[in-house]
């Protein structure tokens, strides 16, 4: 029998997903799973998208241009434009979600070998589309106890060998729900241009920051034409995660150019999810601020309950809907495997994603879940007060001297 | 300015749209082009589709399972039992169409500088994926002569080195229009299992076979269960190429491990098209011969009027849509671009893809086009007569002694 290859072997099986067989045990068990686990809003996808695909009354569901519509290309640029972004349809190429544009992006600018620096915790895919490439991860700590903000520039400094080719942002960030200010920005601008690298930033949470903080995307930083690229999607935005829609941004011709090739390779994505998305934007600036207000009061909800669990630890969010979050157990991977096999509270239980899958350094996260707050206000309340009573009744529980600290301030 | 990766250096340009410009060009000018370079059939997508997406009522267009609905892949597990090959849903995973499908099997199941073995000329995007898998594809020709039928054995044998771990055959075949007999897929199976490789079958074609000829699936080799491994779409079958969906399919559990791991990464093929697809699988077998007519049909009109053209060399065409055929000119790219840029014959012109690029060692396919029977018939006759007005009129028309002869035949 044939060998697989070796990077099918070191793919990590998704966080995100890898408990699904517990899950669907529990549910065919008659339990009620509250999903925390996976960024899949349960806000309705606008009815315009579903209108605009029948509306466009296709015989022939046919492929597209390689780079999209030039429509829906029109349309982002537009969307860009507003946000002070000003781009032209050259600079933006449709893909098969954010997924498929970090794919693209990973190939177009690393050879076999070469280096990505990224602020962990990240997202963990980034690790699967890396091993993917044949990309080596180099992973930059950042430390739930500061928020996980940016470490200082001689951390960064200490991690450039020669094989650096880019630093990857998530900002808004998942898991962390980090929102990098522009100093930040500036730091890693100084960075790259005085390593010459490519920055990517994952920016498909832009619109989701919260408290009046604004974000600030690397497209406004000057004189980085070259070095900058976007990765972006109307997944979350839209909630529309099954149209798999994204698209690469940048202002450097040779990137598109080689993303474009990528792009040929499989002809095209998604005809019917590009009809629906060109709709998604031409939704009205309220549209966003409706959503956003919608999360920040789930966000709240997350917050204030891991408040009241004794020995849990939720940092600042400022963005996305994700929270890494301390809790006070042996292994958070046992913990969220135990909570779908053995616990539920009147019948329903809870599903997160073990913190580890989410950190590249072995042994980080361990005590950490991420929680995406993507159900409405009274599951979320629901769900938080299952997660507080499946912590007091786990074999695991830790209480650590910091963690009864914690529980007696 | 930081640099592309080599990879991204190294994919050449798609020959099926690499011409695109002159096209919409000739189109700017006020030309009509028939399009024949492109695998984009014209005909009807089956209304059961539509209807499919418009009866899910979704209200949200979330992501599905990483490996696509449970129920689609039971339709096409059912499928495949109707044809005799039957299937559990766990050797069926739904990709983003047969594009996607082949990137995660080369990535699963070769490392960076492994061989895969492909009979040339080839489906042009296989040395891309290959390019973006960094594995290197070693081509073993086949003859227009004996219409691109499959080379003995020993042929075979000679280019088979340890890194070589998989054969890849498309069958029916784009470009070449070949339909493997079953002795040719027992001598693939003889030397797979001899040297243990994989056997990859890209049968996105299945149902298009002429003149009363059957295809054969790998998936019918005895014993090959480990070896072989199939790449599917519903874009050519279900005239759906907009929809993205294709899937892989095989009974190594090891492989469809690997391959999963992928699919998890990039989340979920698209949602609205696997509902679609769901209800296309359930079109009557009455559906596939209707269609099958259809395609025979062009496919006389093609060979007939080719045989008409002074100098031009049609092979024998058994399968799929496509044919490799041989022009009298200097070098077809130039005659291609010089169909869309210099000529029209009453208002109109004949796009079509120059044959190198179906070609992996340089020099070959020169002077053959792959032309695309997917225009209906009377359309299909006007692009004929306009590709032989074409090629009377082109200065690089080349008359050598051999086509000379088949001219006073």
């Amino acid at each position: 029998m044939p060998a697989l290859s070796q990077r099918a072997l070191e793919i990590p099986a998704s966080p995100i997903r890898k408990l699904v067989p517990y899950s669907e045990a529990a549910k065919a068990a008659g339990k009620h799973v509250y999903h925390l686990n996976i960024g899949q809003p349960d806000v309705e996808t606008p009815q315009v998208f579903f209108d605009a695909i029948q509306d466009a009354h296709l015989k022939v569901v046919a492929y597209s241009h390689s780079a999209g519509h030039v429509s829906l290309r029109q349309s982002i640029a537009d969307y860009y434009g507003n946000l002070g972004h000003p781009l032209n349809t050259d600079q933006v190429i449709v893909t098969t979600g954010a997924s498929e544009a970090l794919s693209f992006v990973f190939a177009t600018i690393m050879n076999p070998g070469d280096e990505v620096i990224i602020p962990e915790p990240f997202y963990a895919n980034y690790n699967s589309f890396s091993i993917f490439s044949n990309v080596k991860v180099v992973p930059i700590q950042t430390q739930i106890e500061n928020d996980f903000a940016l470490p200082p520039i001689e951390e960064f400094e200490k991690l450039i060998t020669p094989r650096t080719r880019a630093i990857l942002i998530c900002n808004p960030g998942n898991p962390t729900g980090v929102l990098y200010p522009q100093e930040s920005l500036q730091k890693l601008q100084e960075i790259v241009k005085k390593h010459d690298l490519y920055l990517v930033s994952d920016e498909v949470y832009r619109e989701f920051a919260y408290d009046g903080k604004q974000h600030k995307s690397v497209l406004g930083l000057e004189g980085m034409e070259d070095h900058v690229i976007v990765t972006d999607s109307i997944s979350k935005r839209f909630s529309s995660c099954g149209a798999r829609i994204g698209c690469v941004v940048s202002k450097n011709a040779d990137v598109m150019g080689g993303v474009m090739k990528l792009a040929q390779a499989r002809l095209s994505p998604p005809t019917l999810g590009q009809i629906g998305a060109e709709a998604l934007y031409q939704l009205p600036a309220s549209y966003y601020q409706d959503v956003v207000e919608i999360y920040r009061k789930r966000r709240d909800v997350l917050v204030e309950s891991i408040a009241k669990i004794p020995g849990a630890v939720c940092p600042d969010v400022d963005g996305a809907f994700y929270a890494m979050v301390q809790l006070p157990v042996d292994s958070s991977e046992r913990f969220c495997q135990w909570m779908l096999e053995e616990f539920d509270h009147e019948g329903a239980t809870v599903m997160m994603a073990p913190g580890s899958g989410f950190y590249a350094t072995p042994g980080l996260g361990t005590d950490q879940v991420r929680i995406a707050y993507v159900l409405n206000e009274e599951d979320l309340r629901k769900a938080m007060e299952c997660l507080a009573a499946g912590l007091a009744a786990y074999p695991g529980r830790v209480i650590s001297g910091e963690a009864l600290a914690s529980d007696n301030a």
